[in-house]
């Protein structure tokens, strides 16, 4: 729903940008309340009037918003066969007919350089021979977008990739009709020697309401808060830890003897940590990353995974390359210091 | 609607910043279709009965935002209400009660510095018995939003600023169920020296469609065309316009006279240009900024008003406003040179 209008503001809240902002922000801040001071009182009045109407409107919008959330569950049932049938597809469950296959690759072929495609032949030919045995469905379809995502590839490990090989859904879920908003999203596995979850969740709470302190800030529904879920890892197979080493010695003796400990290492499957949500304060970048995260997985990547598998998602817009280079630059600017690698021989 | 989330992805379309592109594009897209063509002959078949099934999404996804269509239309008509009594309220057509202004202003008291406190303490005074002829409703409303907002205030000429104290109202209309997607907005003026239209109008048309040519490419409705209206000015009084007089030498006779012409000046009123939007193809940096403007008068301006005129639309977010100059710089870039003034006496 962010993109309703090819022209997002950037800023998402309140149309700053667009603020004349020459001066500091505290003088500005005073010269517009001073501004308003001056105003004569029977005007002043009146424009406490008009923000008693804004304030009005901003609850009829969080109505008009809860009916969005209404049509997105509604439609999300329009689009549920279509993800049905990719789903099995992709697992080699149903094999499409011909009819369901065709599909215009002409200009697709002409794009293709005459060097390349004369190595794709030869290459086709071999991988065809070569799968004698025909694989089953579209196989590393989910870990192919991982890998192609940036956003996704950042969290990728190469102790995941094993893992994700066996993941073969990814789904949405609204909220029903009078609970608290949220969407959740759940990640379907096939029997795997790494855990023995068959799905693995993570549900965005949304806040839907204007907030009683500050009512005209409201936008419609933001995630507020999110929450994992328990991996049940098979023993020795979880990749969210890695057993590290650690000398002690022994105080008085003087012996020294050798420890084993688990240390949380990148992973993933760190998405999932059932703490991370909790601990909000000290985590706000990271919080807001995960927030990131999920509304990219529920508003791109589940409704048009096919696009990020073959590459077709990615525009040729050199300007909007250029701006996320910026932003990039500009995130990296908050974030946090690399903790460093563990040292798993460290001393204590 | 822009704002469903907070975390919007500023490229708006494809998620673009967040797919790999450290190798040249021309390179990437190669690799990527010739990875696809890696593919075995049975997975290429099953991709392609995915793409089918992407297509048939696509198609879901625009009924679902001609329903959001609708919804925004029964949400104006929740809105009206509202916006006649601020209108009403600021033209001094209506006084509010003391009920319907009462409002807990303490905090912003606070907030003001005291010995500004004190000097608005005293302006005030002076203006209340300036003003014993007591302002009607709020005396120039929507030109302070159009000086505070620097999207418009970009816009604002000096000569504009006297015709837009007799603006009196901003409304959007949308276009009704079963017609062409679109927006109108109305600028309602109150009978004034300058021209005779009491409503000023600007259509903006949408497709509401994914394009035949490149279906995966619709990510919602998007402007593709507007169309202002003709000001019938009172004579002379057309500020987007100025007379230049220029000398010309007769060629055989080598006298001089001196001729007069009407020459394009810079107004906010070129906004209503009715030809303005049909010089499509040189103009592609101007209509996008043209399209912004519709998007923000409709998003933000016509249905916050007030906060815009008390300032409380801007938020204190430092990141925002260094990303914001970062964007102008890149805008700048992409903008043609000025093409400098007139000089009024320049000879041909």
């Amino acid at each position: 729903l962010s993109k309703v209008i090819a022209f997002v503001f950037p800023q998402g809240k309140g149309g700053n940008k667009h603020f004349q902002s020459d001066k500091p922000e505290g003088f500005l801040q005073a010269e517009r309340t001073l501004n308003f001071h001056l105003l004569p009182k029977t005007v002043k009045r009146r424009v406490y009037a008009l923000k008693r109407l804004q304030l009005q409107s901003a609850n009829i919008e969080a109505k008009f918003y809860e009916e969005v959330h209404e049509l997105e569950r509604k439609y999300a049932g329009l689009y549920q066969p279509n993800f049905d049938k990719r789903r099995d597809i992709v697992a080699g469950a149903v094999e499409p007919t011909d009819e369901e296959c065709e599909w215009q690759s002409d200009r697709e072929e002409e794009e293709l350089a005459e060097d390349l495609q004369k190595k794709a032949a030869l290459e086709e030919k071999q991988a065809d021979s070569a799968g004698a045995d025909d694989p089953r469905g579209v196989p590393e379809f989910w870990l192919t977008i991982f890998k192609r995502v940036n956003m996704l590839a950042e969290m990728l490990q190469e102790h995941d990739e094993p893992i994700l090989k066996h993941l073969q859904d990814i789904t949405v879920k609204f909220s029903e009709p009078g609970q608290p908003m949220s969407f959740t999203l759940e990640f379907y596995f096939e029997p795997n020697s790494y855990f023995s979850n068959t799905v693995l969740t993570k549900v965005y709470k949304m806040k839907s309401e204007p907030d009683a302190e500050d009512p005209f800030s409201f936008e419609g529904p933001e995630i507020i808060d999110c929450e994992g879920c328990k991996i049940d890892w098979h023993k020795g197979k979880d990749v969210t830890v890695r057993i590290v080493k650690k000398k002690q010695k022994h105080k008085g003796r003087g012996t020294v003897r050798t420890v084993t400990k688990e240390v949380p290492q990148e992973s993933f499957f760190n998405f999932f940590n059932p703490e991370k949500g909790k601990r909000k304060c000290d985590l706000d970048f990271t919080l807001t990353t995960d927030f990131e995260i999920g509304h990219f997985f529920r508003e791109r990547v589940i409704p048009r995974a096919v696009l990020y598998f073959t590459g077709e998602a990615l525009e040729d817009d050199e300007s909007v390359r250029l701006l996320s280079c910026v932003i990039q630059d500009l995130d990296d600017e908050g974030e946090e210091e690399d903790e460093g690698d563990f040292d798993p021989t460290v001393s204590i």
